[in-house]
């Protein structure tokens, strides 16, 4: 038996007993005759008392111990004298008289401490190690609840998880398929999954009638920061019901999870058209936690001989609360950041509506003290704000001045601290004309169905009207973060097939790739709906962290890599062989 | 909406009310006016009537509704005259007043009823339809409260699930990998996991004490009858254990979930030395629902003058029970099934144990009654038994006797029904020494400990001692199958080594591969242990059926295809292009 207790267990009313732990060496250390050793477990911190007048051979010995040795420790809990009132375990000690060295350890390449000194890079390679650290491990045993969590409620309300395959078929939509070749079938290749969609679609058809799913889905995109190539949804489909019955039972989800983890009640949750979110924010997730909405100044902004808003498609301002004081230096840094590349914003113009009532702009030269009274009044700003202005093309502009909205928030710590604001964005387009491409693309997925009064004009409409259907979809968004997205399906043959004509497809195409679905509209596939939340996202949103690293126990990096046990990597020849592949580069070293 | 009552829960308590119902018409069957109409969905089956005098238009259209017609209905709730006791919704109609059909069916491909007539292959092509028949859908929706539960108990006992990488590192050790091409790492591959192993040794080294995960595995081999490319498991390691905790912690999950699941009480788990089980069962699973284990019959069988037996390495028999009485076509049945190549026997005596207490054999020629009253005496046969004899090979007859007492169980009956026989097979030998290729193979994984007195041995012994060693290894076996297998694990980077190098892997291969996991052992590793259970046996076993398919919601066939999306594919010339490969073979098609 390797312990009687777990290193957080121990309390005053346990004084006397005799009790084995074990556990790692968290830190050592001398006073006089005695060494101290907190021992460390998943589930608290012990100190340990090795006494040179009791047992000086153990004392001796347990001098040698060093950082992340983990050890085995028998003794007496014994009250403290100095007591830690931080610690649960803080009222006692074990006086040790045995010690074993179950193991020994090198020293770790970054200390075990909630603040790590590894970086990036060290982090990954050791992750078994930084794993071991209190954050870390506060976020994995999060997860961990939350999906219980998840599963109890979901179990509750009828829900039926079930396992959907990993070994699929690659469909060209969406995002790229990883891809595995088959050894039994020469020459073809499985796809993992993107999202369990059809195979949802069909346990509706099926009867199943509400399904979910915790499930890892795989997208081989290029990646950028905070994305990964294997990511968990909460996966989710219902039968006979509307978009309203989805929307109220996982708002009661996401409600229920926050109460239970959290102990945060959060409010209804607010709805907001996806127009409206485009024109108000800039984006369709729109962060609500602070204000700040798009106004439009093309009517007080233009004609007043300023070019380049003359010009433009909309001028576009926001009003930054309180930021009338930022410096030159400031307001150079906000526009060098909306010029850089990712932004792309040509320029910015500011004004400072001073604490006097006067105004201060970068455009001066154009626009007199009325005029931008006029352009504070319609921004609807105070003596003491900052209106930051940018113009060009529509829906460019919004985007731009929508991502400096979320900038200049976080830059001047204008986000209330442990603030949740959640929204429904509702009403998107069905379809995203493509103007390079010259096609449309689904702005869901190419099975989300048209509001059931757009069902005609989408059938019979011509091309222009395709623009402009509106789709039964839905986000869950949470303090800008999109959480998780659904749509109401398409559940009749005719209407699928419309769909992918539209999306470009051949009918030979729609039929070998997607025919099972449609041929499974044809044997009585009721009406359903669902949606999928991004776990990973989810645990992060919650705990107030912007990177799903810290919640994915073995996360890639941003190559791809697991670069832990180094993968991916070479296979030999013979594998390939098999496998009836060759591989036409040399590997990369 | 939908519907205001599921199809399976209105009650006469409800009479009166206005409903909506929606769901498939399971039936529809005229008699007089009336139009009776079978209602079906996941919770139950409810009567809708329409009349003809009461509304001729409306019966009109129902009289059109076909089998599995999806339709939306409304009316009252009311008494039936003619009860169905059978039904939980059996005492109550709906009187009918709106009709809609929402979604049309063709005629099914087979019926949607309990006994499917669909055969195999069009059951797999049609898979969404007879995952709507009964059977399937208690099974599907028995796996899901299974899981759920799991889950609960095991965290209530301090588990947490961590997810694991599904993109990792191939392996030549055990079974074949499925790869997965790197489109950014060109050249390389990823491998999907058979099991999270080496993960969630690296989640005890971090100090997560106990993981679990309900988690898919995957296994490219050639697949046989009921073997899935991609299967589920309970993967389980704990850390600071023994052989001891975690076979009684996980036999206390089972008992639970029999308990709960099929209200169940199990005995506590017998346990049984693999020499034992391959000694007595020729198997490393027994069934132990029946006896009839094997009996050696060297010293009253050899040198009686039958040179078959004379020659043989063991004789070996089984006693059945009161089937003296088996026909001359009955032994020969047996007798030509032990010689099939899969079981590959030469031949098959039988003695027959008399009422009379006489005894007739196919060996009289050889054996007077005294002789085969010694063979009886042996097998403690009583009048009216079988015995059954083979002989040859030591390891092989035993093997063909325990699977012919295997065959024999079951072709005449001998199996309780409802029987559950749980057992603990332990001391499984460490390494398997393969004589073809001269090598020793892991019995259970490169990563299973010997146990503690063997170290010794193992780290400083001769190839013959490596043979005799011995491992804490286990294997939980019901009814004959195996439920699930896990080890003690080893924790020492020398002992590890040394493991790695009596598999035959050169130093670099071993650094290669899993230098990661050594790497890990040296920074403060815990003893640990684990198992895994396979979840889809556990569905088949828990409810007495030997097929896992039908516990899977879309399985693959036994090429390895979903003949229902059919996959695998070949995919496009561009895709494989950017992933760097060249497919060497023609597709078949």
């Amino acid at each position: 038996m390797f312990r009687s207790h777990n290193c957080g267990e121990l309390r005053l009313s346990d004084a006397g007993k005799e009790v084995t732990l074990s556990g790692w060496v968290q830190i050592g250390r001398g006073f006089g005759g005695l060494t101290f050793v907190d021992l460390r477990d998943r589930y608290g911190i012990t100190q340990v008392v090795f006494d040179q007048d009791d047992n000086a051979e153990l004392a001796e010995r347990a001098k040698k111990l060093g950082r992340e040795f983990v050890i085995q420790v028998k003794g007496a809990v014994r009250e403290r004298t100095n007591k830690n009132p931080n610690r649960a375990t803080g009222d006692v000690e074990i006086l040790a008289t045995e010690l074993t060295v179950l193991n020994s350890a090198k020293t770790p390449p970054f200390t075990i401490e909630d603040d790590s000194d590894g970086g990036d890079d060290l982090r990954m390679q050791y992750r078994y190690l930084d794993l071991r650290r209190g954050p870390l491990q506060e976020n994995i045993i999060f997860r961990s609840k939350l999906a219980l969590a998840v599963r109890a409620y979901l179990g509750d309300k009828n829900f039926v998880e079930v396992e959907t395959p990993f070994l699929i078929k690659s469909t060209p939509e969406g995002a790229r398929d990883f891809v595995v070749p088959s050894r039994l079938n020469e020459g073809q290749f499985y796809a993992l999954p993107q999202s369990p969609q059809t195979f949802k679609q069909l346990l509706m058809v099926a009867g199943y009638d509400r399904y979910f799913q915790i499930v890892k889905c795989f997208r081989d995109e290029d990646l950028r920061a905070d994305r990964q190539p294997e990511f968990t949804q909460i996966d989710c489909e219902m039968a006979f019901v509307t978009q309203e019955d989805v929307l109220n039972t996982f708002e009661g989800l996401t409600r229920h999870l926050f109460d239970k983890m959290k102990g945060i009640a959060l409010p209804e949750f607010p709805r907001m058209q996806y127009d409206d979110a485009m024109r108000l924010y800039g984006s369709d997730k729109p962060d609500l936690r602070f204000g700040m909405p798009l106004v439009e100044l093309n009517d007080v902004a233009q004609n007043k001989g300023f070019g380049v808003f003359d010009s433009a498609e909309l001028v576009v301002g926001i009003c930054v609360p309180g930021k009338a004081n930022l410096t030159r230096k400031n307001l150079d840094a906000l526009t060098n950041w909306v010029k850089r590349p990712q932004i792309g914003a040509k320029g910015l113009v500011y004004v400072k509506c001073n604490e006097d009532g006067s105004f201060k702009s970068s455009v001066d030269k154009f626009f007199d003290q009325e005029a931008l009274a006029a352009w504070a009044a319609k921004c609807d700003a105070k003596p003491g704000d900052l209106l930051l202005v940018i113009s060009g093309d529509d829906e460019k502009s919004r985007g731009q001045i929508g991502n400096l909205r979320l900038h200049a928030a976080a830059e001047y710590d204008m986000i209330p601290e442990g603030a949740f604001a959640p929204l429904w964005v509702v009403d998107f387009p069905l379809l995203e004309w493509d103007e390079e491409s010259e096609r449309f693309h689904a702005m869901h997925h190419p099975f989300t169905s048209p509001k059931q009064e757009e069902v005609e004009r989408m059938l019979n409409g011509d091309h222009e009207t395709m623009k402009s259907l509106k789709a039964d979809a839905y986000d869950l968004v949470i303090n800008g973060a999109e959480i998780g997205g659904g749509s109401v399906r398409i559940y009749d043959r005719a209407l699928q097939e419309r769909n992918f004509k539209l999306l470009g497809f051949t009918e030979a195409e729609a039929e070998e790739q997607f025919g099972f679905l449609m041929g499974a509209f044809e044997y009585g596939a009721p009406p359903h709906a669902g949606i999928a939340f991004g776990f990973d996202r989810l645990c992060a949103v919650m705990n107030g962290q912007s990177s799903i690293r810290d919640f994915i126990a073995f996360p890639k990096n941003n190559q791809g890599r697991d670069v832990m046990i180094d993968a991916p990597a070479s296979i030999d020849d013979e594998q390939c062989k098999e496998l009836n592949l060759r591989v036409t580069v040399e590997e990369k070293s």
